[in-house]
């Protein structure tokens, strides 16, 4: 339990840091996190037996540190001239041809990598790296450092809440073959909780003049929002954890297990605000 | 054999009406043609155990759908309005959220549904359905009508070359593990026999005055192209299905199989053909 606080501690330092500073030191982290959390992704597949083509996960960090060392404006585009028109989008041709070139692998490989390795390599590219790809098109919005922390907050909060809602009224259990510790009791208080905390920070950042970009109900539904899909996302991979018949993705984090393990309900709840703020284009939310 | 040949002119007469005429002729067959495909590819797994989420690829098909329906200059953007600026593309944050939801199936169909099923869902969509949607893509560039049918008849020419060259001389079988027949002649035959069919399609084309878009170096390169991913194409689709242990994808086509049986190689060679053009900026190769 100690050691739990001090490297959620030292795990929130970092964070935060980086996320403050942004820039090039965002990326790397980020970078890093996709980089162990693929392979580790592909790692509990590798101990259920399957075969995923650990190498070809470089191809996709690749799409993502290309991504992330491009700026803002040119997400996913890379420019290059042609005589036809001024510039074309050079990631879906390398993706086409990447996802043709691991095709192939289970032609020259045949006796070593079947087509669900490959469908699991390609799945591990999307669960991971671009869901993860959200985390820096959210912080580079404007304001999206605190919309950043509103997605983390609001994941940490909903599990915080539907833990010791859930151990003070938790009687019916939620999923249990999929998490048997939960509840439905624990799962109603984390989302009820994290509205009501959500809300209280928008209404400090609006008057305090912090944050103004976008108005107090924008909170209110960000906070149901999250404290759906930051438990959506939890339970995904505790399914994955219990397919894999691991306990956790690693062991990297003391007392918190695997990168993954950490960040399962970010890459859910970071994506569905960035979209909530583009769909509904909150007023100056784009550079 | 009769049946075979019969059936293959039908086709024939079919799909060239359909590529010709072009439009919502063509959209439609196109249409038709990713719905029986993709649910061929989710049988084959079926019958080997696994449970694609069937259900699912209507998302992919409705993707597939909306892409067709709109103008060539809009693939893959469904413009919306928004106060931030003026149009965003509405496939991303569509793709996400249908991610999760897929993701979401393993959490409350635990007993159901693994994390394979998902994978192996969510692959169908890529492989069947977005390698289809090239033929529109190709089939709209200025002059797509003449690509489209080199991609096409390439992808036949190599075939038909291969089968006799290695009738012939094959000796050395090529991948038995994944198609016993296959020679390494065979494939030599089918790559350079390609390559002088479709060189002497470029040079009628641009001698003819018919079609003048593309220097004759560049049917070469394409021919060769065209003889090697063809051949990939096949055999990808034969690996999948020995994993499977089905010997046709399905038996829609009188002596053809199934669907995905005929356009193995097409959904290779027809994306390969697209980006030639795309990225090497052939004049007014772009409406």
């Amino acid at each position: 339990m100690k050691q739990r606080v001090i490297s959620a501690l030292i795990i929130s330092v970092i964070g935060v840091s980086a996320v403050v500073i942004g820039g090039i030191v965002l990326d790397v982290l980020l970078l890093a996190i996709a980089t162990i959390g693929l392979y580790e992704f592909y790692g509990a597949f590798a101990k259920k037996g399957h075969s995923p083509i650990k190498i070809f996960g470089l191809v996709y960090i690749a799409f993502f540190a290309l991504m992330l060392f491009l700026d803002g404006e040119s997400y996913m585009t890379v420019l290059v001239d042609t005589k036809v028109h001024g510039t074309i989008n050079l990631f879906p041709p390398i993706f086409i041809i990447s996802l043709m070139a691991l095709l192939a692998v289970i032609v020259f490989q045949f006796e070593k990598y079947n087509i669900v390795d490959i469908a699991i390599t390609l799945f591990g590219g999307f669960y991971v790296v671009l869901l993860l790809s959200y985390f820096v098109r959210l912080r580079d919005l404007s304001g999206g450092i605190y919309l950043f922390f509103i997605a983390l907050v609001g994941a940490v909060a909903t599990d915080t809440f539907a833990f010791f809602v859930g151990k003070k009224f938790g009687k019916r259990k939620l999923l249990p073959s999929v998490s048997p510790k939960k509840t439905v009791a624990g799962s109603v208080g984390g989302f009820l909780g994290n509205i009501i905390l959500i809300t209280i920070i928008g209404a400090v950042l609006i008057y305090s003049d912090t944050y103004t970009g976008m108005a107090l109900y924008h909170y209110i539904i960000l906070g149901a929002l999250i404290g759906i899909v930051a438990q959506v996302g939890d339970l995904v991979a505790s399914a994955i954890k219990r397919y894999a018949g691991v306990k956790d993705f690693g062991k990297i984090i003391p007392g918190h297990g695997g990168i993954l393990d950490r960040i399962d309900s970010y890459i859910f709840t970071v994506p569905v605000v960035y979209y909530y703020l583009l769909l509904f284009g909150i007023g100056g939310v784009l550079k």
